[in-house]
């Protein structure tokens, strides 16, 4: 392909977008191919010869839209949003076509840079404590990371490093293996699936703590943990809060769990990766009350801050920890590593990889183009969305609202959990909007959250119209028990069951087919 | 940003990227921007008003742009080649535009299924033994990881599971932790940073083998390691061999290490991140014989391949490990996952993070676009470009040339090191070309890559022409020792040694500054 058919071929791609979201309402937000239906309309092996951009297209529309689950559509109410926005692609074309690869300083300069800049730009407007700047005196800063998952992640290996030299100081007979054999986390029960994974992937203990009737970990019940571990002989070494939990939203007691871990040398790690978005209104920021005891803190610009996939912005009160436990150079090096100006990092030690992407760009242009009161404007946006909806739901007596918090709404038929299965199993089947279920103390939910955009209140009340068609067919047979359920529920549970909201769902499982 | 403002900025975006590559020799290759400078352009807090899109532009050019090392310059030899083409630009540009999160088939069909599709064609073009392939009767497959770092690390975890379930087995009293202290991974000192740094990650020691004179890993030097820790109770678990290393494109004895691994039970990974690339063309092939012992394979589309980073392909033989060590759902949904369709893996638990993109698109349109000839044609005039310089090189008796391996050609001025050094120190600060150097076996060698895939005949003569002029100019120095030497090297190194090379460039300045 040569810059010409480049030209050419790109326009069109621009337009095409340009057109998709325009017109996103007329596709269906859910997929409805069936498994392996792409394996018939693709060749077994790739082709010989080149094709033309304009089969390639054609191809692209014949063959992977049918595919694809709308999550941009105003009708995509599960999961989370998925960040999105013409800034952000635009950001990311640029990134593309310039294809730096940032593992050091010099191999982009404003790679480094623009990373350092607009994550103090965020940081500020998040209002988070100074220390986490990397513009403060101290050894804090902020760094892009793939996911939360891999936030998380990160920083149990560091804080596992940390604590490891910590004892092992104390304690010099002590080898690391065994040190590391004692190690526990902990988070709640109503983290998210890839915190418990975290553990998994990094040889620890995650202790998944019952939260409370709020859905929420506080002191003491962490507090009980740790204390039930010390007297094990056991060392307690990291804990996940969750800011916005995936079930419910839900915001962890932060300013109890703060002191908690900052006397017990516990690295506190605040996964905010949904919700921590909304600090960019003043009038949220008590929910982040206790920040300044973190050591790292987490939100996903890729959910509800409008940067495409992938834009994780992790900050962290010393990064000096995080390199230790990440630079392989530190032997050979360590004289120009000290040397070097804490303003430019090199951010291949922050991270699991070496190669990273100028994903910085996609985010300044978000921050550019919107502006602080842009962001502000669409939260608060959000926000109003889930809140009629809630009133919606409220004011028919057939449904009860269980949570309404950000953009997030649970809700629930009245009366047996079997009735709320069989209206989100009409909506499933229904197809024309998406959502997905939670179970909130053995009561089973279904959670609507304002994701896309594009969402308008014409599209909040398209979802209730349809909601209360459902309801209706579900009325009609009220009395009748559902074959389903006799027939043994994990078998016909619908596969998207098995995403996020993994274990909650599968809780809901489990208890519906003992009970 | 409406979708008029979207089209017209994409538009100009899409014309600015075919206008800078036309005209990328114009710009200087290496960015001569000082630490800091971005933070004097950029002001320190987000605008609060939202910009236009042209302001936005205008400043991309004005800040971003001078701070950028341009990878895609035919001027470019440093490190390995990153890929980037059209197709895959524009595959990415409609990755973006859909937005899907993947981590489930039902929240994108196409995004799971067009990626086993797209690793099936690109397993079968490197001719990979068909247990990789996920069309196979067994439980293989391919996946996208992000990069070849997080492929290795990835694969290590799931051997170190895999093994701690083995022994447990078999010593039902030993605990898991006690297991996992035993644990020795191996790898030779020619290896990626990466291998080193999964194994700290990992906690499990990386035992940085010493390579053979031609900087391969053979069988007896694996062997003899291996019997050393069995002598001393320890645990072989993970070997990480290299086809194509990062200082001199060196192929480890795969037909050796092989059965080695296999008889010990030690999950062997093959990674070919450079060099797998150039499987593509069969006679190449015979350097990987062997390949049918390994239990994974990683190449990155993403080095020499054309498509843009984050696109690293690995197989795996039994996928089943992977998903055993990675999957939190395993208690409550293990029934429900041994139902799945083998054909639609839900990849999240083959990987990290949980969240994924769309990545398979840019490959499918990489593939597509360019056909099996195409890629095969671009590997071989880039291997090609190689053999030319090292003509041009072995013509001057200036000059050794030490290895030429598929598009690098590693040379050095005959004699001391300092003369080497020296005319590296005059190539940087000139900046006509951008090169990294490597120490093998205690000689210091220039490595000179054939990168851009804009790269043509003329552009090889041009970094010669400037190597000789710079060389004329070490020549008129000959006698005399340059004072940076005695002045402790380490602080006159140039910063970007410490990149990709650093093992390798820490060895060398260790050994220079001690001689």
């Amino acid at each position: 392909m040569d810059s010409e058919s480049f030209r050419a071929c790109g326009k069109t791609v621009i337009d095409y977008l340009a057109d998709y979201m325009d017109n996103i309402r007329d596709r269906p937000v859910l997929s409805t191919v069936k498994p392996g239906y792409l394996y018939e309309m693709v060749p077994s092996e790739a082709p010989v010869k080149g094709e033309h951009w304009k089969t390639v297209i054609a191809d692209f529309e014949k063959v992977v839209m049918p595919g694809v689950t709308h999550w941009n559509s105003p009708q995509f109410h599960a999961f989370f949003p998925t960040g999105n926005s013409y800034p952000a692609i635009i950001g990311d074309i640029l990134s593309n076509g310039i294809g730096c690869v940032g593992f050091s300083w010099i191999t982009s300069p404003a790679c480094t840079e623009l990373e350092v800049q607009v994550m103090n730009w965020l940081g500020k407007i998040l209002d988070l404590p100074r220390e986490f700047l990397n513009e403060s005196e101290g050894p804090g800063g902020g760094v892009i990371q793939g996911s939360a998952s891999e936030a998380t992640f990160v920083c149990l290996l560091t804080a596992k490093d940390r604590t490891t030299k910590r004892i092992k100081a104390l304690n010099p007979t002590m080898t690391d293996g065994e040190i590391k054999a004692k190690l526990v986390a902990y988070t709640s029960d109503q983290s998210n699936s890839s915190v418990e994974k975290a553990g998994l992937l990094g040889s620890m203990p995650m202790r998944m703590l019952k939260a409370d009737i709020s859905g929420r970990m506080t002191g003491a019940i962490l507090a009980e943990a740790i204390a039930e571990d010390v007297a094990k002989g056991l060392i307690p070494c990291y804990v996940v809060a969750t800011l916005g939990t995936t079930g419910t939203c839900a915001f962890d007691c932060l300013e109890e769990l703060g002191p908690i871990c900052n006397k017990n040398d516990i690295w506190l790690h605040v996964d905010a990766a949904y919700a921590g978005a909304a600090f960019v209104l003043p009038e949220y920021r008590y929910l982040m009350a206790g920040v300044q005891y973190a050591d790292s803190f987490d939100v996903n610009l890729h959910k509800w801050l409008l940067v495409n996939f992938d834009c994780s912005a992790l900050w962290v009160k010393n990064a000096t920890h995080l390199v230790d436990a990440f630079n392989v150079d530190r032997v050979y090096l360590k004289h120009s590593y000290q040397s070097q100006d804490p303003q430019v990092p090199d951010y291949r030690h922050w991270q699991i990889s070496l190669g990273r992407r100028f994903r910085s760009l996609k985010m300044w242009f978000v921050l550019k183009m919107y502006g602080v009161e842009g962001l502000q404007a669409h939260i608060k946006k959000q926000i109003h969305l889930a809140d009629m909806f809630g009133k919606l739901v409220n004011q028919d007596p057939r449904f009860e609202v269980v949570t309404v918090t950000m953009g997030l709404v649970c809700f629930r038929l009245k009366g047996d959990n079997v009735w709320t299965k069989n209206l989100y199993e009409r909506l499933m089947a229904s197809g024309q909007i998406y959502l997905v279920t939670a179970n909130v103390r053995s009561r089973l939910v279904i959670r609507f959250v304002v994701c896309s955009r594009l969402t308008e209140e014409v599209d909040v009340q398209f979802a209730w119209n349809e909601i209360c068609t459902q309801a209706d067919l579900v009325d009609s047979e009220r009395d009748v028990t559902p074959v389903s359920i006799c027939n043994g529920l994990t078998e016909t549970w619908p596969k998207d069951m098995e995403c996020e909201l993994t274990t909650a769902t599968a809780i809901v499982v489990k208890s519906l087919s003992q009970g």
